[in-house]
């Protein structure tokens, strides 16, 4: 089987008008995603996405074009066959490499074509792309994971010692998996553009769901920060969950005082206090606000970053990204290293269709490299999912097991074309 | 005056056909700019522009177009007046830093845009940039810096402090520099795609032109390495500098050993040993290879990345890039910030244009923010200059002070028409 084009789409929502998803580095995002078709001579396609909030993704849709011609006319055979060396070929390219390298626009851009790559390689084996990957040997998971960068921090050795540590009791939780689902958290109560009474609302009737796990944007105003706070705190009661995300409106030492501030109200974990960036900064958030942990990923934008967040202490939860990071196997580095040292892996999600994605890297995680749920919770935000042919499932608290073959990826054919931006339907009329 | 329009052209040079700028992470760079042309209604233009390697320079241009409409219609008053404000109007639009954040191929836009801008500045001022930058007062400069993420290491009243310090001998170092330039050192000698005989004959020759400092590629062939690096010792003499540049190709511990065995040859500094996102790697290789020192930063995305090399000791030399950071106003921050810890910025450059763009950075640092010349040399590499309305001029191995007003950075239309790509003459032929 031969890949015979990559095509895309440039897909927004126009969900600014209803202010879902606002927060406070983020007022106004309309959910985009830069779309790939990777399309072959025997009629089977991957389909593969990066996530934006709008203005840009044109930008991400001309980097999965520059990509294109390394992954046109390639023998799906060698694809599969060498899926690290497949991702190599698209980072390692000796002049695209120069406008990232592996970060921003052209990082964003892999994601897309790997991710649908790999949506393509589920469908042929017929496997839900976590049971694909829970299917393999640990020699094979280690082989499709560039170590470039991060072997001072995690040899193959090490690699394959932590796959193998847990190849004996795969069975028992994948069973385990597909009976409970995996627990997850929301973020659906608590968008910085909902009024008090609308937040209130949506925590009691969360709450009434089965939710214990809530998420809350912080960071444009103190006084209002902590009036939510004690909001949320009094309708989800002492024992829940509260996740604070302030988005990295704040410097470091602005964090450490505002943190210091919100202690009261017993959160769970603080995300972005700061500039996704800033490796000895979060190491100095940390030390100064624990026991309260420090969560961000969604903006760390490869393993080298993650390699010191996770190394050095800075962070205490992994938030890792299906498609800020180069798609599934960077994906698989980051999992790799948060067992090493330690650090539950609790990914983003929410945007459009970050939590079809990620469901599935939690799911590998669990059953193969980690083998723990203690902190283990995954994003879920109620938009958008109409737009999947196989969208996420959730009983109560927990995500269902995706049982399709392939990547969740698949947005239907009129959903691309009614909100293709400029010319769609939605945007057009 | 208004701005009207923001114009755009993928400029590329074909010059992986001679091998130039081959290193062991770029063996076949056509080095490009992705250029913008910041048009006003009274007739004068400001000209910018990012470099990059070949591929992905129309993914920059895509990038400069999603930033125009945040410029065109602005009042030039206002930009020039607020400066630090105009910028973050640029990194701050809430949906295009999804893509980023000041990071990437958005991040390379805007030091386009944002470079053209100050060019425009310059010509209105009838200036060149640097003696427009030295003529400011503290507070105005500082007033170009954005200080977020940063103020933890320098704060507004340090920045202050270190421009006032210089403030009364400002005028003395003006003098010495439009008489005796700005020190440079060649890299034109060592590019890893010449044979040995033609660096031995470009070494001679540029020895007897007046050079001390050269530059050498290593990291494909320790063996080779060794060989290339003996052979260029031998012909610049024990007295000269020596540069070793590695591009990124070794992981922190294969850069420890590579050091240590190049640490005969006298190495002036290390380049690029490892990843530009690896400040804790990059700390651990300078522990170990010291007194040999660590430079990088021709990669190093933005100042919250040199605030970390810089604070913690991971880099003896501070080499940014006048178009990788986000322009000028970055460039300001960089400055203040080595200041601060007293490590020396030798600005990257080659390419196309950098030459033209840091001697004016070089130039106000040494005059305005370090008021020193120790360990200060600014990279030189002999291409693509005569494309330059006004091109670098050196006497020696000394920088000459530009004198045209602007940033140097206008390339001659002719230029621009026979390089674009794909339609150009060179290309299209």
């Amino acid at each position: 089987m031969k890949i015979t084009s990559v095509e895309t789409v440039d897909v927004r929502f126009p969900t600014s008008l209803a202010l879902d998803g606002s927060d406070a580095m983020n007022p106004d995002p309309d959910y985009s995603a830069a779309y790939a078709i990777v399309r072959t001579d025997e009629g089977l396609d991957g389909h593969g996405f990066t996530f934006t909030i709008g203005r840009g993704n044109e930008v991400v849709v001309a980097a999965i074009d520059a990509l294109a011609p390394l992954v046109v006319g390639l023998d799906t055979d060698a694809v599969f066959g060498y899926p690290g060396a497949f991702v190599r070929r698209l980072t390692g390219d000796s002049q695209l490499r120069w406008i990232g390298p592996e970060k921003g626009v052209i990082h964003l851009a892999t994601a897309a074509v790997v991710n649908a790559v790999w949506d393509l390689f589920a469908k042929v084996q017929g496997k839900p792309l976590w049971k694909l990957l829970v299917d393999m040997t640990p020699e094979e998971v280690v082989s499709c994971v560039d170590l470039t960068y991060i072997e001072d921090a995690l040899t193959q050795d090490e690699a394959l010692g932590l796959l193998r540590r847990l190849e004996p009791t795969k069975t028992a939780r994948e069973a385990e998996m597909r009976e409970h689902g995996f627990p997850a958290y929301t973020t659906s109560v608590g968008w910085l553009g909902y009024p008090d009474e609308k937040v209130r609302e949506l925590a009691r009737a969360a709450r009434a769901d089965g939710w214990t796990s809530f998420k809350m944007k912080v960071g444009v105003d103190a006084a209002a920060d902590a009036r939510r706070a004690a909001l949320l705190r009094e309708e989800i009661g002492a024992d829940a969950r509260l996740m604070l995300d302030a988005n990295q409106v704040w410097g470091v030492r602005e964090a450490i005082d505002a943190v210091r501030a919100l202690a009261e109200f017993d959160p769970y974990w603080i995300e972005e206090p700061t500039s996704p960036d800033d490796v000895l900064g979060h190491l100095e958030i940390a030390r100064a606000v624990a026991p309260i942990r420090i969560a961000t990923g969604e903006h760390v934008h490869n393993r080298v970053m993650f390699k010191q967040l996770l190394s050095s202490g800075a962070i205490g939860f992994c938030q890792l990204d299906a498609c800020r990071l180069g798609g599934v196997n960077e994906a698989l580095a980051v999992l790799l290293l948060a067992a090493k040292f330690g650090v539950p892996v609790c990914p983003h999600a929410g945007g459009v269709g970050l939590c079809e994605y990620v469901q599935h890297l939690s799911l590998f995680d669990y059953i193969a490299v980690s083998g723990d749920l203690t902190d283990r919770v995954v994003e879920y935000v109620d938009h958008l999912h109409e737009h999947f042919v196989h969208p996420v499932q959730l009983l109560g608290d927990r995500y269902c097991v995706p049982l399709a073959p392939g990547y969740s990826s698949e947005i239907w054919a009129k959903s691309l074309s009614d909100y293709a931006f400029p010319a769609g339907a939605i945007w057009g009329a």
